[in-house]
């Protein structure tokens, strides 16, 4: 067994849940996160799954960056299609951890390649909405 | 107009097709890209087309790296699924162009928060693949 | 050839068509199912298609109740994505044959391992929508 | 109520089939269509349904010949992906009723514009597994 | 290599983007396409590139008539799903280059047996919207 | 606070783990889950997060029964289609878990409604494979 697995494997809940929170925290430029509030009424345990696993147990993990991490998750969001709320979300949190506009824009001008313009002309429409709210 | 778009629009598409394969030839590493060959026979425009557009006019623009611009196609290639031999394909045209092994399983575990885990399964098996050649 | 298909070889439309309606009024859980009226302008025959056959040879047939025809639809329109009037439809529809809110909820905290966290937050926000209509 | 409608809905189920068989036979070529065969142990109601629903009650309507409709099946099956033994009959059947291979081909490459280059590639090697048996 | 491929490579850009001009301007059945102002702000060179090679190299080329060409988008983008603006797009440019309407309905009852009812309601529901605006 | 999530958090990593794996051997019916010997060299990080996750963390909750959740799951992954290692892997876990091989076929016919007959004779192949390994 490696000393990576080790250590996640002994690392109490708690400290997951904790880890997990603060790079959420980073990545929406919010002391509050969204999803708690959204997801309180009808599934306020996925919102904890959110935290403690998606941002505790595989963002916080070593290998990439966060600025890597929202580079792919754009370009996955952006490549799968209708997932906007997603889509938009992780454009915010991008920018938030240091991606440049002109950065987005590029991967989904590269995205015409691999899922074709409609799928890039959406990408886009999503990031028009971030960087030039009505 | 902005001047981005003047060069390429006056830009022969002799010296987009030779800005392609040069590219094209970095990322497969080779002197004799496989899908000149692959498509001679039933589709040869289409491998006109990859290089000089997909290659030349997309990959050849600034403002991605060539290891970004792989790093977001294995992303891409991976959360939409069953498109097997272009993964392989760009996997190791990451590797080629600086990715190391495990920022690519890191790319594949970042996956299953945004497409699941079987996603993320057949984005490791894909890798195997190349890193374990049979 | 086996009995089931004697059977429904032999069945009339019109027979097929009346099946498919009492289920469809079941899972609408209304006498004037909305599919009639919002194809009958544009794709009258699709209401058809939808009744006789979705209904009336699909639903219709023996080896799962209702109640599990409802759980797997829902799990199959939330993993594909995209389908959100759809799935609002047949989430309704589950909650008419019998499904609670709790179900429905974990059904879509399940879709996070097979389709990621993105498909299941869409999943949830339909599930609002049909429970705390605004 | 339309008269298409009423015709439908009194055709007994018996030329329905019929009718679907005969269109099946002509897509595939053959007195003995395959998925009969295929799926006699398994799910033989499926193979039914295929012929009666599929092939009887919607390839069998007016308003699109059959090779418009086997050019636009290509169509969404390779740009949907992951349906290579659909495809690779429909392609077949395509040829069988009138397309050339050369039309099959472009539909591929005009494929690049709406679903990219790797769903473009993948159906282009299927067409060449149909043309160029190994 | 063939003569195609020869014209292709050494038509300049200019002559490759107006060609591109001129196919968009019919399918759009209009003198200012609505892609260059929708990107101007956010993504220029993204329109450029719709322009130059979706329709300037690929819609250009020969072996499917423009009609051809819409009816295979409009194909692919419904039973792709989750591309309703382009869906919309294209449907109105079937239209205008010589698709009826019934065919259009029909392709989306077509799609029924490759996507599914949830795909073909989609599309008749952005057909619908274009027939019929609000 | 719920008391289902307080219970969540202060559970120790282990205990997830150790439940995760009983699910898991149960579900393939094995003493020895094959995911960790299949990803032990290129991804074993993974095989933990699955077990302790997908297992440990979703699969263990209340709300539905293991038969339940096989169930969904594969409606799941035959929906999105292109996932076949994963169907295969769980159609045998549904058989493991109280599902008849009569209630897989159903699932795979209804499938045709939501995800049309592609979809279906490929999860259909799928279930043969297991059934009636060559």
């Amino acid at each position: 067994m490696n000393s990576h697995r080790d250590k996640e494997q002994f690392m109490s809940s708690d400290t997951t849940r904790d880890a997990g929170l603060k790079i959420l925290k980073t990545i929406e430029a919010t002391d509050t996160p969204s999803i708690i509030a959204s997801l309180r009424d009808v599934a306020p345990d996925l919102a904890d799954l959110a935290i403690s696993f998606a941002y505790g147990q595989v963002y916080a993990r070593p290998g990439l960056t966060l600025l890597q991490r929202q580079m792919a998750t754009v370009a996955m969001l952006a490549a799968v299609g209708g997932l906007e709320p997603q889509l938009k979300f992780h454009l915010r949190g991008a920018l938030n951890v240091g991606a440049s506009a002109a950065q987005l824009v590029e991967v989904m001008t590269h995205l015409v390649v691999y899922a074709g313009f409609p799928a890039a002309l959406n990408g886009v429409a999503a990031l028009r909405d971030i960087l030039q709210p009505a």
